[in-house]
């Protein structure tokens, strides 16, 4: 049976301060009237029912995880104890899946990018876990056709084309690629043959349970005593002591870059990572001075502007031109929109600072 | 004796979303940790005793003035039940006056501007009581050496000077002009002997009551009838149906223009109106960066930049040049500082919108 694992544990610091590590980027509405996880698991509707949903998030976003998805069953989110990469979550999933349903297929999937026609979505979804029912030994990641030399994703080059897979392109993977500088970044998009590396990736929890027991056993042994102590009242405590016991790495590196029998659909679907404000003004649209607004906004001579408003709060703007207005109860940013990519700094100087109250 | 009357009815624009309707700019602290109003009363320390102290102000505004100036006596504290200019304020200032001081020198001055040093403002006033002693006819008004072509200012144009004045340098007044066009400001500040009209005034009561009479009379007999209720139990509501009813006319039209006997003295004191925020910087200063800062701000390759915020709340800025912002609690101001002379606009478009809350 085919199970979704949602990866929601994401701590983002590119929306401060609408973005705040109590409240990051998955829980927020910045594409629309649903956070981006909301929007997630309403993807999925038609694909599987709300118990084969698992999210795996942080322990201490829990109530708002559990309050922004009613409809999950409050055991199918599960709370880290503390950060660790991709693979320790994958592989925890993995194992909490496969104790009722050893069979299980899963997909894989972030919780904060937006993705539409969501139909095409669960279509590729669905094409990938025909490919992984027809040889349970391989992986299906995807693909994003490139259309800038962006240095902020992976790659992942493609190799040789696989026939009949289905109505996507699907690809073996020849190699996957770290986040490129510059320059090479123009020669993957030129090459024509890489595509971003989207982090949805489609397997037999099996499958990825047996990659990861060769490569990562003590990872593995600490998460079996996780799982064993699931229903037990130690539960916690137990998780608690192992998670923070074990070495945080991506499953790219634990597991993809290893293994032999991958491959790569390029997705037939709209994909964006929202990697930043310019990136939510591209997904809600601007008004016809360029200006894009959520909240309560009066623009006097404003163009190319991003506003972002809280609540009843007004925000004016006066001969404003490509800025950038985040508003929130206790902390507020103006910034050039050249600055955008630097709003991680911000983080980084409070953090220095030591004005916590403000993360 | 001398008797100080504080003009504090001022309903300033300029300052929005800092200054409202409930909190014009005289009850801010714009230059300092005192209110400007704060330190027009704490100028006064050594000239009067408190209880020679009127402040008028709009009746809407006395919690708060009341709660600003402890020391002043609650019954020196008089709300205008409506605007009226300045001269039914001073008239009735002066009729309140008079009752229980029919000789008082009277010293007009407004609540809003920032003057030092005060022992220089202390003694100019001295000279200009002195003046009306000797010549109780007399009106005297102030003005300020132009520094360049203003256009929002009333000038004063100097006539022959008065010889044996005091330490400060007082010339007839020759006319009064109004505001004046960009290319006649230049002339004036070119002419060498015009100069800014700062709205203070020194005089006897009896002799602004005398020159009211004849010019205002039905303004005066209305005003008397509140006078007359002072202290009876129905003053506030002749006060409300009288005051509303008298017509709103400047002091300059009604009385200044006219009289014969009017000489102005070059203010020996430094004089900013606070016209807008630049002014505000000018007085609070700059960091090394060109940045103003009230309030908490964290600034990223920011400069020149006027950064005003209420309490806690933090303010970031990132790559800006020249820009103002203003955060209170419901509503924040962002803007180019080339817009600043355009701030009142803001309020008209609020009130336009019907959006009374912000106002």
């Amino acid at each position: 049976m085919l199970h979704v694992v949602i990866m929601a544990g994401g701590s983002g610091t590119r929306f401060w301060p609408a973005s705040r590590a109590a409240l990051p980027k998955q829980l927020l509405r910045l594409a629309g009237e649903r956070t981006l996880l909301q929007a997630t698991v309403d993807r999925l509707s038609g694909l599987v029912a709300p118990e084969q949903v698992l999210v795996v998030t942080a322990e201490r976003l829990l109530p708002t995880v559990r309050e922004q998805l009613p409809d999950v069953p409050a055991s199918a989110l599960v709370g880290e104890p503390c950060k660790r990469d991709t693979a320790p979550c994958i592989a925890l999933a993995a194992l909490l899946v496969s104790r009722h349903d050893p069979e299980a297929t899963l997909a894989v999937m972030p919780s904060d990018h937006v993705i539409s026609p969501a139909e095409s979505f669960r279509g590729a979804i669905r094409q990938a876990a025909a490919l992984v029912d027809a040889q349970p030994a391989r992986l299906v990641t995807f693909g994003i056709k490139p259309t800038y030399p962006a240095e902020v994703f992976g790659y992942i080059q493609q190799g040789e084309k696989l026939a009949d897979a289905g109505p996507a392109v699907v690809n073996r993977v020849a190699h996957f690629k770290e986040k490129p500088p510059a320059a090479v970044a123009r020669e993957y998009l030129a090459a024509g043959t890489y595509l971003w590396n989207a982090g949805i990736f489609v397997w037999k929890a099996r499958t990825i349970i047996e990659a990861l027991l060769a490569r990562q056993p003590e990872c593995m042994e600490r998460l079996q005593r996780v799982v064993a102590a699931w229903d037990r009242p130690d539960r916690d405590a137990v998780f608690a002591r192992e998670f923070a016991a074990i070495h945080g790495i991506s499953i790219d590196y634990a597991v993809l870059e290893h293994a032999r029998d991958v491959v790569v659909i390029e997705a037939p679907f709209g994909w964006d990572d929202l990697g930043g404000w310019s990136a939510v003004a591209r997904q809600r649209g601007t008004d016809s001075e360029g200006n894009t607004v959520v909240g309560r906004h009066l623009g006097i001579d404003s163009v190319r502007t991003i506003v972002h408003a809280d609540g009843d709060h007004l925000v004016v703007t006066m001969g404003l031109k490509d800025m950038l207005v985040v508003h929130t109860p206790d902390a507020t940013l103006v910034a050039d929109r050249a600055h955008e990519e630097s709003v991680r700094r911000v983080v980084t100087e409070l953090e220095k600072r030591g004005w916590r109250d403000y993360l």
